[in-house]
């Protein structure tokens, strides 16, 4: 087999089979085929696609290019929930503590933020002291003491993907969903779970912009799920506005820790509680939705999630006291609001712009080892829907560069619309498959 | 400017700008791009094309990115031929000297055999000692001493198409106009040319398999050398059988030799004369297309063209004996004659196989620095529209391994298709633009 001949199969719309799927992955794991092969082949992907056949051989091929966890010594079912990207998601620091604290063991492997969008690793790093690089020895360890343990991607697990999205991400061939999904469903898969909750966002803050986009891309996600074995359930939802009340790294870390304290107002308390109580029904530690939905409000109303949290926190080497002083996280040295220039509706959040302005600031990064500013970010005042005056704030900024403010007080201004009539909000999960 | 970004924008079909184009092919000739961010933007390339100025500013930018010859110290016109590669193609070694002795300049780089075609520079090193690897200030004193000069591209000439080509190759990225024309105008308008006639091949021994695509070709092709001040013209040809007698290296040559020395039956000699005609069209030293038909006819009769052709052999430290002694060529140990099995017409030759039978037999190469054995061939007996009798020979072949023969006989009879009828021929030359 030639890989020249294998591109030009799939440049030509032509269908791989599995031999030749395990050669081009295999092959590009072992660094037996070059970067500029792969990235060839991979933007053939983009513009011809993989048939769902395909794409679960290319699941299973990156699943099994690394090592598969299982985890015989826990006795509870355990699930995951896996979000596709977005501006102010935070709801994996909610969802695996109260999951946890229902039954479910979280063995949750997560990544960094890239482009506009925040990732669950850095928020954690906001905890001092806390660890995402657990061995996988480690990761087993925590598990099985605190019913969740959250790492980043190690070396073991599903390398075929650490390669290819390094590469993906330079080559412009990001946003494909049979190539999404061998990233995802090859991580996620790897990590031992019984069932997966995935949460595909779609808007002008998510990576798919419409929610046709994001629908097909779920049910390749749910499909290959299922046909290997793992229950599977996939919300859609509206990522046309960050989620909740604030962005940025430790400001997120805190509002996740102020909803497990028992703050469950809003959209993000809300999503938190959707996907968890997803978890615990694909997991079948609920009888219905409906029960599993209050199963998991009192996990946090009782104070159970945030003492699981408490549990992992400490167990991850972070310090737990950040739960009762929230002083404790990275603070930015400047604060100011960033007022509205008119008065009327707000009918479009640019919530992209919203996540790249907190990531210019220093909270983000354009390359995988950028240091970021952890403190940096943004309290988002005016959401959709919201009636504001001239004059009043539509966010408050918090950062340290000064030099800066004006340049991203005219973006801010510049991501909000205002309108004269309010539109009809649609509802967060648009549908659930 | 980002790498990635360009490579996303031409993803989902925009238009580059010369600054982008500028900043691609400058920043990978200065390896500055590495190749699997170039072998992405390919790739998008493949599929979503180029409009004719981006093809335009391509071909400028490549041309750019090394030396372009001038020819001051020649009075001659000076022109070129380029063929898009076929099967028994060497109508250069006929058209250079030909054209050479009727007035007209003639710079040619040459390439090497690749897949099923075979090359230019291939065939003149089976003239013992002959040089294809002359500085560029030898390649100017043979132009002037013997009006053409045959040599390989050099490190000066068009660098960026060195390394694009050799990506291209292994990344199924070379059968896409824009970067064919990029590849073939940046070459040739570096010669120091001030015409050129191009040979667009079609069929199944072309890179081309139908008309449409060739003619699509031809055009791109001509309009971009004629907006460079370029006289430019195309003929289109029917590569649906091997051209001429033979197939192979040395014996390619040999069959070149022949024509030189007056025989002039057959497609071979017939469209040699044809692009040498062009030439001196293009070139202004021939009043109409008959009148330079003759002009050529006679350079050949009159035993003129050889003789260019063995002061070029002698400038370029080749053995000129080899002129009247064809025994000097490198001679395969074995021969025998494939048989037909059938009686009929000959109704279809797969060229595109027998070019390949020819290279694996050791006549070609599948990596640029393969070694190659250039004594072995194929002596075409039957051609379209043939009548061939049960036992007669199909082919002769020219051979060293004996152990593959009953291999490639299957292989050659496997490649012509006999019928009860004659199909109507085509003419060889179907479009001149």
């Amino acid at each position: 087999m030639r890989v020249q001949d294998l591109i030009e199969k799939k440049r030509d719309g032509g269908v791989h089979s599995r031999s030749e799927i395990a050669f081009l992955i295999g092959g590009y794991t072992r660094d037996e085929i070059p970067d500029y092969q792969m990235s060839a082949w991979l933007m053939a992907v983009f513009h011809r696609g993989m048939n769902p056949e395909e794409t679960q051989i290319l699941v299973e091929e990156m699943l099994h290019s690394g090592e598969v966890l299982e985890h015989k010594q826990i006795r509870e079912p355990k699930a995951d929930k896996h979000s596709t990207g977005g501006v102010g998601d935070k709801t994996s620091l909610v969802v695996a503590p109260a999951a946890a604290a229902c039954g479910v063991a979280v063995p949750m492997i997560s990544g960094r933020g890239l482009a506009h969008t925040g990732g669950t690793l850095d928020k954690l790093e906001a905890i001092p002291g806390f660890r995402t690089d657990l061995s996988l020895a480690e990761f087993r360890k925590v598990l099985k003491k605190c019913g969740l343990a959250l790492i980043g991607q190690t070396s073991e697990i599903a390398p075929a993907d650490r390669k290819l999205y390094a590469l993906r991400d330079l080559t412009a061939t990001v946003p494909c969903p049979p190539l999404i999904c061998g990233s995802i469903m090859s991580k996620k898969l790897a990590e031992g779970i019984d069932a997966l909750v995935l949460d595909v966002k779609f808007g002008n803050g998510a990576f798919m912009r419409d929610q046709a986009a994001a629908r097909e891309l779920a049910s390749l996600l749910v499909k290959t799920g299922r046909k290997m074995g793992k229950p599977c359930v996939a919300l859609i939802t509206d990522m046309n506005q960050p989620l909740g009340r604030w962005v940025g790294n430790a400001v997120e870390t805190r509002e996740a820790i102020e909803t497990l304290q028992g703050n469950l107002e809003g959209d993000f308390a809300f999503l938190s509680i959707e996907l968890a109580a997803q978890m615990l029904m694909t997991a079948r530690v609920a009888r219905n939705l409906a029960s599993a939905r209050s199963q998991v409000r009192r996990s946090i109303q009782s104070g159970a999630a945030l003492e699981r949290f408490r549990a992992n926190i400490e167990a991850q080497g972070g310090n737990p006291a950040v739960l009762d002083d929230l002083g404790l996280l990275p603070q930015a040295k400047h604060r100011a609001d960033i007022t509205s220039t008119d008065s009327g509706i707000v009918n479009r959040i640019d919530a992209a712009e919203i996540g790249r302005i907190v990531m210019d600031w220093g909270g983000g990064r354009s390359g995988l080892k950028d240091a970021i500013d952890l403190s940096v970010g943004l309290q988002i005042h005016a959401k959709l829907g919201d009636r504001v005056s001239r004059g009043h704030p539509l966010v408050t900024a918090f950062f340290n560069d000064k030099a800066r403010f004006s340049e991203m007080e005219r973006r801010v201004r510049a991501a909000y619309k205002l309108g004269s009539r309010r539109a009809k909000l649609q509802p967060l999960v648009r549908e659930v498959m």
